[in-house]
Parts: structure tokens; sequence; C-alpha cells
């Protein structure tokens, strides 16, 4: 038996989210149905992590288990024969036995996208289109709250696991001009349900003077669930990046 | 009674085409339903030509009739706040009543996108992804075939209405490299129906050597409707530009 990871890319837009559900259609049941179209047996395959409805990636990572003695590039090239155009399989490698995608996992990336090309009927599926503009400037100061190591309560789900560690460590958040709009880039060590799209949004409403840095402060420390309301949509957000141990930050 | 003419852009992933049909939903009757809104009583519009289904726009044109004191701006802005993300006012201004968004159409120009990025799950609705390299010169040895005036009946659906002429002139065809990707670009007073899938897959035949350019010839030269037997996808085809009388190429 072997272990594999796989690097995968998707368009979010068609699909109820990354796990499996009764009656909705994730991302990982079509790959898993693929693998068992290979195999002619069920495999279970384990991500990095969900992502939600609507949300994209560009380098979500997950590992299965086969007997099957194909090298990483003939498991790509089988594996997109059989997937539908908006799930691609990008890389496919073998890896020790104990690798695990999520458990191991020691960095994330996420990407939000927010555009202020009204006009551009293409868009929507893949960026958030906001109709007013923003102050940059004072988003980048705001930004600054968040980096470094935070119980980030306030900034997740309500319906969240009380059990589960709420302490994060973000390394990084740039903001970065494109043309006609903002991506929005953070590196953590991991993410809590809704933290990036809550703390994009937080720092939209930062960029429309709706809120200070210091009431962001105060969203922060409050470590409170009723604290922030803000959530923006799913549709800005890609996965871009997983890291694990033994990677450089270059890879 | 002012006539006022309108440039629109659309996503037409998720219609059926331009025109009105029972029980699909096409882009006329998306626009028709925000004129009656607004109007609070049936407005008809009437556009240069359909497109088909899965065919996108970023400059087809229609024209309507209306008493609203509105300026070209306040247009755009009352049209756009009612209709989906995924079509788009880009313009509207007031001319003579007796223009026709039909008849009076002088040239148009379709782009077609050809990505040979098959690992990116973003693009399948928005351009033709193909798996195989093609001869870029010999295709534009190729295109020379179409240019100038010709009956174009194998160009077209065997379902036209034999009483329509089928004599177009093709003032241009542009094949332009882009990044992992081919745009074929063609200028024409007036298109039948498939016209341009059909010369864009002729051509894409050719850039696989699967035909020759005698073989185009032949088939051009044959005004029969049997002797094409080529579509290229609709997913990668424009509508870019619609001109009037009176207007500049430049414009």
């Amino acid at each position: 038996m072997k272990r594999l990871k796989a690097i995968v890319a998707y368009d979010g837009s068609s699909y109820h989210g990354w796990q499996k559900q009764p009656n909705m259609l994730g991302i990982q049941e079509v790959i898993e149905k693929v693998l068992y179209q290979i195999h002619k047996q069920e495999v279970e395959i384990t991500a990095s992590g969900r992502t939600d409805a609507k949300v994209h990636a560009l380098g979500q990572v997950f590992h299965f288990d086969s007997d099957k003695n194909l090298s990483g590039y003939q498991w790509k090239q089988a594996m997109n024969r059989l997937l539908p155009s908006t799930i691609r399989i990008q890389d496919v490698e073998e890896v020790d036995c104990d690798f695990h995608a999520r458990f191991d996992c020691q960095k994330k990336q996420y990407d939000y996208y927010i555009s202020f090309a009204i006009d551009n009927p293409f868009l929507s599926p893949y960026v958030n289109c906001i109709p007013y503009k923003l102050d940059f400037s004072y988003m980048r100061e705001c930004a600054h709250v968040f980096l470094g190591t935070h119980d980030f309560t306030s900034f997740t789900s309500a319906k969240i696991d009380p059990r589960k560690p709420r302490i994060k460590t973000i390394y990084q958040i740039d903001l970065i001009e494109e043309k006609q709009g903002l991506k929005i880039s953070i590196v953590g060590n991991g993410f809590l349900r809704y933290m990036v799209r809550m703390i994009v949004q937080t720092l939209i409403e930062a960029g429309r003077h709706r809120i200070s840095k210091e009431d962001m402060i105060e969203m922060l420390e409050a470590k409170n669930k009723m604290s922030c309301r803000y959530k923006a949509d799913a549709n800005g957000l890609y996965l871009v990046k997983v890291w694990y141990g033994g990677e450089s930050d270059e890879s």
C-alpha cells in the first residue's frame, strides 16, 4: 500500500463545499467517485481541511492510499481524465505512509479577491464585486491587528465545537492592489471556520470607515462569538497553498 | 416616445441564448422583465441579432422605446440595479426614432478563445480548452480562404431558412496568440447561424493538420450544408462589437 499526496484546484461555484453531505454535491465526493472508478473499490480521501460552498482552491491538498503502481504523472492524468473540468489535479506524489494531510499541515495561505469592476458580468462567481471605494492604506494599518497569535473566538462561526482550541497564529496579511481590485492574502498556521471571511469583511468595513482600528482591537479582545457581525461572501475566497514540514517557503 | 440604444455584456453560461423561448431562460426575457419593472408595462427589446446558448457578449446592442425621461447614465444605473450580476448594461444613449438595432447593423466582431491550460478549473465556461497543439501559422494561412465575399451555405446550420441570403463579407480574421491560448477575431458585415463556430472549428482542424487549405476551399465552394461537419463549442465565443452607420472604426 502506498500513500499519495495530491494537490487539487477547483472552481467551487458549482459545489457545496469540500465535505460529503446528503443531497448536495461536495468536491470530496466527486474525487472519491473517480478513485472508485480507478480502483473498483471505495477509496477515502483526507484533505488539509474543508472549504465551504462556493469557496475555490488553487492548492488544496489531500491524501489517500492505493495499491496501484502509478507514477505521480500517471495519477494526475488518470484522475483528470475522469474528473469534471471544474476540478483539476495539479500534482500527485508518493509520500511517507504516516503523512497526514490535515494533522501535518503547518501553514495555509488564503487569498480573497475584491473587484470594483461592477459592470463586468463574468466576475461574480470568482470575486466579490463591491460598488464603493475602500481606503486601502487604512485597511493595511488595520490588518496589523490580526498579526501574531490570538484567540480568534470573535472571528469564527457560532456553531464551532467548544472543545476545539481557538488560538491561531497569523504570520502575514498583505493587501495587494490589482487592476480595478484588491487581493487580501493571509498566511497562518490554521484557520477557524469563516475566520478568513470574517477578517476580510471586517477590513472592508474599516476601508469604508464604518469601523475603526480600535473597534477591531476590541472585537478581537472580546473573544466573544457575538462581537463580529461581518462575513465576506464565499465567492471571493481561494485556498491557495498548504505547507507541510520539510518544505521551504519558496516551494 | 424616445428610442434608446443600449450596449450590454453578458455571461452566457447560465442562459439559453438571447432569444425568448418557452421553459428556458433567455437574456432578452431577463432584460424585458427589468424594463417591465421600470415601466409597469411590457417593453419589447430588439437586438442586433441572437446569440446561442452559452455564447457570451461584451458588446451586444439592443434598442427599445420609452416615455421615461432618464439620461443614458440613469438608464444604465436603473437597469443594472435590477439585472442579475451576469448581465450588465455598459452604455445607454438616445438615438433617432428610426434607429433599428438589427436592420441598421453594418459590421460585427466575434472573438473566439481557445486555451491550452487544461489544468485550470476556472476556464471551461469561458474558453474552449483543448489538449493538443495547433499549428498557428498554418491556421493563419488557411484563414485567408474566408476573407472577402462568399456564399457561406457550407458554414451554417442545416435548419436555415432557404429564402435567406447566405452571401456575407468577412473583412478581417486575426489569430492572436495569448498566454497559453489563442484568440480568433472575426469581423464581417453579418454572420449566419453557427457560421463563426463552424469557421473556427474548421481552422482548428487545419491547425491539427487533419484538413488542408485546399479542403477548406472545396468546402466553401461546395455551397452545401453537408460539406462542413465541424462546429466549435459555444463557450469560447463572444459577440464583441456591433457597428452602425456614422460610427468610425475607432469608436
